[in-house]
């Protein structure tokens, strides 16, 4: 055995350097304060990587998810207590919608965890008045149910440093779920001993491959028995390309999940839409009952995807499920198994003249909306959906908030490679515009040429306007869609649809904001429309600038599927 | 014994209604979500509460602080997850602060937690993606560090309803931190039985009263022994108005603790600032040495308040300490005391012709800063403390960010009545904005006439910035001075003087603001100010509006004491 050659290297400048070997990681997020600003100094030995200040943390945590699900991981910075409880809504919806969003938190000096003797500011006091020892670590207790991984940074621990920041990277990436380092103020400048010979491993199976290889053949020698439709479910967006390839190579039948909107190319003849029971785009059950086997990969169990609890069993005799982290298959469920390991020996394994095709089988379920007859007229839940429905293009980003339209998105057709961002189960609005800022970023960052398009509420938008700055600050360019509806109106439609608490403020002058937010060098346009000939004139123009349409709504006016949701309406 | 006669109410209407019960409360902060919008219809049926949506959940726990710190209790309420996260941090600030905020939380139905059979929205779902079943009390178990009290509503033990929303209210009014209530969304309709004839006991003291009043007898017999001076620390400010009458009716020395802040009354001439060892007013420590004796009410142990491991027993030869939970007196330590206890027991048994007076004694440390000699000059953190502490009037509300100006606060006479809101230790920035919504509208609920008085940096403002626009909805007419320094310029002291980190988006138009958050009405002025002539002429004038004046100030000026602080100046 050789003793590996050891380097030493500044901790904080260790974490930059290894992100900076994440392909494409070039943005880092957050927000300064006194127990992060020695790791921030850092960055700037790190060339390749940016400083994206945000406007506050929470911002900032929805920047590194919408960063993170474009680029594979996105990262984030604050300091501890104040910045990393603010950030904390938007951690929990990225552990919620599987999205790698790594915080470094940087934390008390260890000087003073082990002191312990008088209370840190931002940090929780003795609930004894009288002692003046504090709990340092209440926070770092706090984030376990938000998290893949937490490595505690530690100077009597200085052996395996290297070992913990690679493997939080690491783990975030491969699990697609947000994980934390805890640094000590006082510890980003301290050296450590480090293995240069040591890769970062960022696609490493948690799980041993013999039984995922010996499933993966089981899988396949079920699938070739009969005709089989295929269900991509939201854990496979870390799958995409080579589902779609092996849907498209072997001319399968395929449906997304309602969650697993935009993991597969709907521009494919053979793709029937989302199915989610009663909420399902019309005659995609229908198609899915055609089979009577199915293959649902990235399975995700909960209300939105099970509407009325419904499965995809209830409509297919046999359904194989390849999940993230199970098998589950002639009814018997294997845990412990890492289910990308699987997709993948399917992947090389697969025979594919042994699949069986049925070329005669002609299915309902083709995704698409009804098309707008009088676009002189104002705009509605169904132009809106129509009109997005010709705007997009291929490769684009579609960044919905979980507002109005979000409901209509599952019916509409998207282009080839495009990637739909939303929080459709977790649901915290908000999130889109900041999502929107990181998934512009990211775009920016790969050197690649897609649009992205922004569709939100006013009531959601209220909530995290001012990171309308920092596209202006950044230089990015997204389309943004402003729905007004002077309020709530998707809670108006569960409750109280004229109650004061479902309005905001409605005055805003939406349409000034880019400017009173910076704009002082004409990057952006903003313009309010209220017909679908205006709207679409303002998506048609002005394509190099940071675009504002501010679209005016119906307070009561929401897709099908919303009130279908609330049994207010029906299908 | 006789049998309680009871009355049947649905629960919502009953929360509501004890909470219109407590003096002054007539707001109820929040934003509305699934889970909490059959609760807040409830609040229709109490016609004294008034609904205040904000913007986001963090703002609406700021603005509850806010509201609390004036009027004894503040109320906020979001859905679970999504919203309870994001206003996890201004409850944690709270908590920290000692500001009594009551968190009603509405969670997913007892129905839904009983079955456990399929993720809810909002929630985080089983970390193994095979399990349909969901922790639903993943955020519940998250408050315990930020509460003082936790009641979860359920609907198999109805019995206990009063005794557990009245305890609620009355251990969060008394204890003086926040606590929460955890309102099942399908129990906010359901009846209850209670008993009309039980009061609400916002003074209960937590202890047994016979301790208190032996500890109180035996402060007094050691007061008596010789002139002694009096600390009012942060705890004391729920015995403000006892505390002011006690030193003034015994012609007492007085000082504050970093953090008690405009508890006493500093027009009165024996008032000789703040000590917090070098961090102290000019002459104010001195002062303090004048005394081998002391009473230290409302003890806060922590690095504000005791600077460099400075306490009060350092320059006093003996300290007798009664704090919230104990009395610390001839060196032994009492706890499991309500210290509000003692001291009222304190105020009422005290002979006043026992308590020593050396008549001629003449102390240094008298409040008040460096008077600004040339106006036309622009404004410097000096001359704005002086033309702050001109402006003052008495009972006027002062709320400072955690920015420059705070570390001036000190030293600034404040006038009789003032309340000073600040999180001077939990420093979450972008506190200070929405606390002012909530102080303001406290003010207003209170039938007094208080002016409020904002004073924030730029940096923090961008964090919450968007409650401006609920000043407006809820027309309240605070002053504003917004300093802007182009950034962090407290961080920058600390670390990164010229780093991009600390800068913010330079180019807001922030006299713009106010219009494009929807002042239609002409509620409020905006004006840019330069010199200290301009920013008493703004100040002076447009009294019956909403005022904003954005204050240009340099980049790296900070008050002495700031750097200082940081070991960066020279006191």
């Amino acid at each position: 055995m050789t003793v590996a050659e050891t380097k030493r290297i500044q901790i904080g400048t260790y974490i930059f350097q290894r992100l900076a070997q994440v392909e494409n990681l070039k943005s880092i997020f957050g927000v300064p304060g006194d127990f992060n600003l020695p790791f921030l100094e850092h960055i700037y030995n790190v060339p390749q990587l940016n400083w994206i200040g945000n406007c506050n943390e929470l911002n900032a945590g929805y920047a590194a998810d919408g960063y993170a699900r474009i680029n594979g991981l996105g990262v984030l910075t604050t300091t501890f207590g104040v910045g990393e409880l603010s950030a904390l809504n938007a951690v929990s919806g990225a552990y919620v919608e599987g999205s790698p969003v790594l915080h470094i938190v940087g934390t008390s000096a260890t000087t003073a965890k082990r002191a312990n003797n008088l209370g840190v500011h931002h940090l929780i006091p003795n609930k004894n008045t009288w002692d003046a020892s504090q709990p340092h670590d209440v926070y770092e207790k706090m984030v376990a149910p938000f998290a893949c991984v937490i490595e505690k940074l530690y100077d009597e621990n200085m052996d395996t440093l290297q070992t913990q920041i690679d493997n939080a990277i690491e783990t975030v990436y491969k699990q697609s779920r947000p994980g934390y380092i805890f640094l000590p103020a006082n510890m980003a400048n301290m050296a450590m001993e480090y293995d240069p010979s040591k890769p970062l491993e960022l696609g490493k199976y948690f799980s041993n491959v013999s039984q995922a290889e010996d499933l993966a053949q089981k899988v396949l020698d079920k699938l070739y028995e009969k005709e089989f439709a295929v269900i991509a479910d939201q854990w496979w967006k870390t799958r995409r390309a080579p589902l779609n390839k092996f849907v498209k190579e072997n001319k399968l039948h395929c449906f997304s999940s309602y969650l697993g909107k935009s993991i597969l190319d709907e521009s494919n003849e053979r793709f029937h839409g989302s199915v989610a029971g009663n909420l399902s785009c019309a005659g995609s059950r229908e198609a899915l009952q055609k089979f009577e086997l199915a293959v649902h990969f990235g399975v995700v169990l909960n209300e939105m995807n099970n509407f009325g609890y419904w499965y995809p069993k209830d409509d297919v005799k046999e359904v194989i499920e390849v999940g993230k982290d199970f098998v589950r298959l002639d009814g018997e469920l294997h845990t412990g198994v890492d289910g990308e390991a699987v997709f993948d020996f399917m992947m090389t394994k697969l025979d594919a003249s042994k699949i069986k095709h049925d070329e005669s089988l002609v299915l309902p379920g083709k995704p698409g909306v009804e098309q707008c007859q009088d676009k002189s007229k104002p705009v509605t839940q169904i132009s809106l959906a129509a009109t997005a429905e010709n705007y997009l293009r291929p490769n684009d980003v579609l960044v919905s908030e979980m507002c109005s339209f979000l409901f209509s998105t599952p019916d509409i057709k998207l282009p080839s490679g495009l990637t739909f961002i939303s929080q459709n189960y977790y649901g915290s609005i908000g999130f889109a515009l900041p999502a929107t800022l990181g998934a512009s970023l990211a775009v920016k960052d790969s050197g690649e040429d897609r649009r992205v398009i922004l569709v939100e509420g006013d009531g959601s938008s209220q909530m995290t306007i001012q990171e309308l700055s920092s596209m202006i600050k950044y230089d990015v360019k997204p389309t943004i869609l402003l729905l007004n509806n002077e309020g709530y109106s998707v809670e108006r439609v569960v409750l109280g649809p004229t109650r004061a608490y479902n309005d905001i403020q409605k005055n805003w002058k939406w349409t000034e904001l880019f400017k009173t937010f910076g704009d002082v060098e004409g990057k952006s346009v903003s313009t309010r429309v209220d017909s679908v000939d205006a709207l679409e004139e303002a998506l048609g123009k002005d394509n190099d600038k940071l675009k504002f349409i501010e679209v005016g709504l119906e307070k009561l006016d929401v897709p099908w599927r919303f009130g279908f949701l609330c049994g207010k309406a029906k299908k």
